[in-house]
């Protein structure tokens, strides 16, 4: 029957990539402006990379622009003119549309080669010889509804925390241990001058196994928040992407 | 300040933008996949188009796949060789990634010159001399939280329901004039090889000045549902195009 | 390591049962009594046989006995003592416990080789020349959140109705066509004596390809309605069993 | 076609006054009865005055009077008199109509010049060397609903928290630097003659660039609340105006 | 105590205010702009009228503008130089900024001396001889939280439903005696000119004693919506107000 | 009218309870076994007393008996003959039905004189010259839906907290002086023949003009918490009574 | 020990009241005014009744008297003189506390020999020889949350629907058997002259073995609402005390 | 009458069963896997045993698998022989279908004898000479619903928190008296190798006459998190289990 082989070539298709990511070179977590960004830049690199996004779907705090006015603006056309992102120059600043920008961003990194499994919510992290090693995720939608199902776990030699402003993997080690983070994990006033270079700086390890990219070192530095500009986003996913093909050799 | 530049820039883009496109040649409701093919199909051809999506994200049901195995089929590779989805064979199917497949085609209209207001909600339709003559729509958040707030306006020479399986803009004429649609608005059970023909068929209008496309085909001619097979989709979405065009003369 | 490992014990193992379970010679919906019963008995006989439950956990509405009290009765030991329930005489009833009951149920189906999948809900029915050939499902916590995600299909010979009050795959039917089923899906007014016989004598097909029962019988044929007593949950899905066993002719 | 005239009117003038205000001398957070009474007099003078309020309508606290029996009470008549707003002596007391209170205020407000934005909510303050140069906002509706949005920037030489008890932005700058304000940030036991002296007394600058006015002062230095009487809260409000006029050298 | 006396002046004052309304020539039902206008009318010619209203603050869809940008329209500047909002003319119409016409206009209705009852919500009506006499009504707050509480009593010569889309009364009169209103009361597809005129045309009593303005109209007869425009609802209410009075034989 | 002589009759009489009340000799906040107990002496006694709850009805936690098991349970009679509530022996206990128990000790009050306002919540505390000098409060209702709307306040020489866990009256204390309660407030782990005597001794003043009976004695000095047993609420209450009339010279 | 004592004092006195009274002569569902007063006169006689109710506390509609203010209203003093309510003449109507007259009432219902189960909703009721025997309840907690508990049965010679606005038990009937009550079961506008009255002549059987009393009636006959009167109510349940008791042969 | 004959067989046998359970030798908090497995080796021995769990049906985390793969793994297959669970090699593991485990365990579990009370929730600890002495309970849908209803007590020699994650009978002590547990109870990062033995090894009494089992001993302890593997947690249970029966002398 019909609908049943579509059934069959979905699951076993699914499980076939599912299963063929649970071990990985550079596992990142959050697909928004950052996290896609590193993931084009490892993938292009042949980096065995999978990216984990809770939402349905990826783009993150993209596709609003400023309060659903979606434009985004950027200070350079780096990286832009690379995946096909059409701007605009507006005073001193470059414009694109945020639609354009989310879509071609994502497109770029599948093309590129990257695994992404939406859907699916980060729960805690493994942590072996005092190293990460990897993420415990589950349905997010099982999460969601508070059903008491187990998780299961994608590993990886490194481990990107792009989740943005709650920098989740990095408030799961503080959890338990306090006393590695002993800053509260937040931005600080909105500057965009001082963050656009801040972020992309910052941008590092910052525990065994562990790196973070995007509004996450924000977060972790007490670095300024930035609203609907992007370019540092995206600088801070390829320097990551650096980052972490130095430590695998590459 | 760079802060208010940033801001300035966003307002006064988005507004031009807006503004620019409160009159259209087409506006098509719904950011799925046949919305997003009829708005490349006529972008493609000049046409003045705006799609109107309530979500914040584009694509419609594509990114879960089949109960969240993000993987969609297609009977052929019509279109997706077009939009530059890479896509593979899987029995008698064809199988590609969700994620790349939604991206690919909202980007492929992007760069065909479609405009696409995100976070936008049709609240009814403007009729004028008997004929559907655009659409009557308010910001997306205001709405969902009740707020007392009135709508505005975005006119069109036609008007495209591509809502999917609601069939938004056919129910509100339905509503006032019930004999123009004596059928329930429904699909029909599951029956993949029927309506993968079937939907691109009947794609058409409906009423002078509404045409309807995609799922909400279904839903006006008790059509067999389909699931995550999505050529019959992109196809009623293309043919939907050329309709319009012939009405418009192109 | 080791987490990965079960993760792909787990997920293959999961993907190999249930793309093994999407053709069936019966499928039946919903896990409580009378589900459980049918599942028991076909499988005793060799039939391939899969049972669809929305919540995480069986046995419907067994586990509360009376407004909590968790105690069940029964009129006769019949089925009770095949599966190992201890029972009591009490005036003219027998008793037992509602928690023996259903993991005993249960646990007899499975040792049977009856299939179950839990937290799989079922959308709609497929239709095939006429005849319902399975039925079209997704994750039920996809489904209860109100994600736009699409289903799956699983097909079968022969589908029963097992769930219950709501009688919800001959309410699909009936909501597309309300000919078939003219009279309202309601089970009437308590009378315990005339519905213990009653819904074991209407247990049956109803549509081609479509068989109901347990609740589901009062429903349709509008039998009163029984409480706490079980006995004839029991015996409906044992002739459910045996009726589809004659169509199979097995 | 007229629907799409009025919309034009309507999103182009919007966007001129939006744009114009991005940068003003004074932005006040709260239209209740100390920001209103504080752009009254600011406006009254030629100062470029915003006001952001998140609900959909303004006066705050006003409306309901005490639980909702709509009266409210003053100790003199100074300010109402100039506003037109209609008392009556009761006991030692003076009396009027709080919906009359509220409308008359916002209305003079509104005709001395002030500029209000309503639906809009700030997120955060705008920190430049040191000192509060203004605030973060966004769409209120996206806001609540929680959708991950960006905001925009409202930048002015001054700025006033006149939110009330929550004193929302001093708040956001404790949180940060706990040290600034080592009190709890709350009003104390109810005491109405204490506070409606000290309100006006304690009204002024607490950081660089952000002054507090009205309930936002209770809270700031621990003042017993007040319940339904005014006259503190619009001194405090015109008192506030004085010293930012002051700090602009008007 | 101070707190208590002004505990007291305000509880008497408005039991005073309460009981001294619960007779009237006119309730008007519904504080939004023809309820507004048609009270400010009513009062100017020393008709006693009071306006129930059940949200805490007044002016019903006026704060929004469209959208939520805070701009109206009009097609003429009648009755706006007579409440004194500034307007300025754009394109062929009139706008005007929202907060000051909303605050101006209740303003003025209540320097006119009509009474508000805010936060008082209808429940039913008093039907007498076959004839409207006022309506049956209670707190706000307790019947959103669904608390089982009994209502009082406002009795009127004359009752003006400007309840806006529900038509609240109408419905409540219709749900009784469908035959009354034989159609659904709803608005028509958006048309702004024909709804301007015929808004006003049809302002005028549906039942013995009882009175339709503004929105309620359209509901009523079917008329087409209007959007964030604002002359027909102004002058729907002066024409109601004049109806009324002539009943009266003022 | 009829109706609206019933509203005039029901209006007039509650405002001149109510404002008749606003001064006291004793306050008592909540409506459970010790606060009526409270009232019930108290008033016998000739004191001016008001309770303040803020449930439409009144008695607490009394109506559910034992997880619903509408019993309840007493050591001796005491009180309980006096109020007129049939008993009955169980083993070395004395049961009795508690809808008989919680109207009987409620009538009893009332008749008594004791003055009992509903749906009025307190909000804070009125503290003068560093005595608790009443209560601020609020209409229920509008507090639970959080409407920003001002309170009343009700005076008394004595006020009584009577909240039960929450301590409601302490906690707000504690909030703004946490050196007055260094202990956390709650009730120890469950040990009725500690409690049923602790909570008698312990009742008393804990502030100046604060006193504390039933429940919230166990919370404030960490007794153990008791069960459905009422005999220990009972006495608390009568204590109260006793230890104010001696402050007020009775 | 002392603690299971007291809950085995509990659950077995609780038990024992709840399976002695399974049969009955009269089930009432509802202790608001009618149901309790014709408990009161039921037991008075001697005759073996209990109330439902699902709510925890009785006293249905009372407690809040008109919009929480807490009074409530009589045309005589008739039955409150003999439950011993305190009363007050205001104009040509008798007013009275309205927790006085809840507790009072249940207070005699209680004290006359009525039993009484709070939170014990009905789901259905017990139709056996087409006459009402009875009805179906369950745990009222249980049922709010959805759960799927079965419930169980207490039959009654006669069963009266005391459940005010939305006679639930008629409702039942209709809902199965729409031709028995072919008008919609709702009270008419309010007039309290013609109901007060009517309320009274038309308490009554219905339907083999079911009575209706109180606000039941007027939804049943279309009756008109009442708003804070009591008298009909108490009439009305003594009247159908009455009746029950003549088909009883008392 | 059937109906009530049913339902006095159930509720006499209920109470029966649950009086004849208010003392125990053992009182399992919790029916998960742990719960479970220590239910019946203790009930195997003869122990009188309860165990309480606040959900509708038993199980815990089992039925889901992992993300809802409902398959469940083991390191060997002890304990599941015993209970006739079948299992399949798998790589190094062990895999079963989990509603086969956990109906087989429950089952097990009730044949040897073990009580369970479902829908009963703790609430709190009874502390008797400074020992734990059993748990305060409730009817868990009156709990989750907030009705404000007191419990009831059930009794043991020995109590074993299995409550899984939350540790709930630790947190009642450690909220109480900090000190006794200074380390936060909460798991540490998933270690399947470390824990698997840890929690075996630390299971254990944690104060006089409390015990720990299962995921609470990796609370208590700071172990790691495990994820789907059960053969831990069945160790722990058995071990818990022979650890209270060493007390008891058994």
């Amino acid at each position: 029957m019909k609908e049943v082989e579509i059934s069959k070539a979905i699951l076993n298709k699914y499980n076939e990539r599912l299963v063929g990511h649970l071990d990985n070179d550079v596992v990142i977590v959050g697909a928004g402006p950052a996290g896609l960004a590193a993931g084009l830049y490892l993938a292009k690199s042949g980096v065995k990379t999978t990216i984990i996004e809770k939402k349905l779907s990826i783009g993150g705090g993209i596709w609003g622009g400023a309060a659903g006015c979606n434009v985004v603006t950027f200070e350079d056309t780096d990286i832009l003119d690379e995946i096909g992102v059409r701007t605009e120059k507006q005073g001193g600043l470059i414009t694109a549309d945020s639609i354009e920008f989310a879509t071609a961003l994502a497109y770029g990194a599948k093309k590129a080669g990257v695994e992404i499994f939406n859907l699916i919510e980060v729960e805690d992290i493994i942590l072996i010889d005092e190293a990460v090693k990897g993420v415990v995720v589950n349905n997010a939608a099982v999460r969601t509804l508070g059903l008491h199902v187990d998780p299961f776990c994608i590993s990886a030699k490194y481990t990107i925390d792009a989740t943005g402003h709650p920098a989740e993997l990095v408030a799961m080690l503080k959890r338990r241990s306090p006393e590695l983070f002993p800053n509260q994990l937040q931005e600080h006033f909105m500057n965009v001058e001082v963050s656009e270079a801040g972020v992309v700086e910052k941008t590092g390890q910052v525990f065994p196994g562990l790196f973070v990219a995007g509004m996450s070192v924000c977060d972790v530095y007490n670095l300024p928040r930035m609203g609907p500009i992007f370019g540092g986003m995206l600088k801070s996913g390829r320097k990551v992407a650096e980052l972490t093909k130095d430590k695998l050799g590459i």
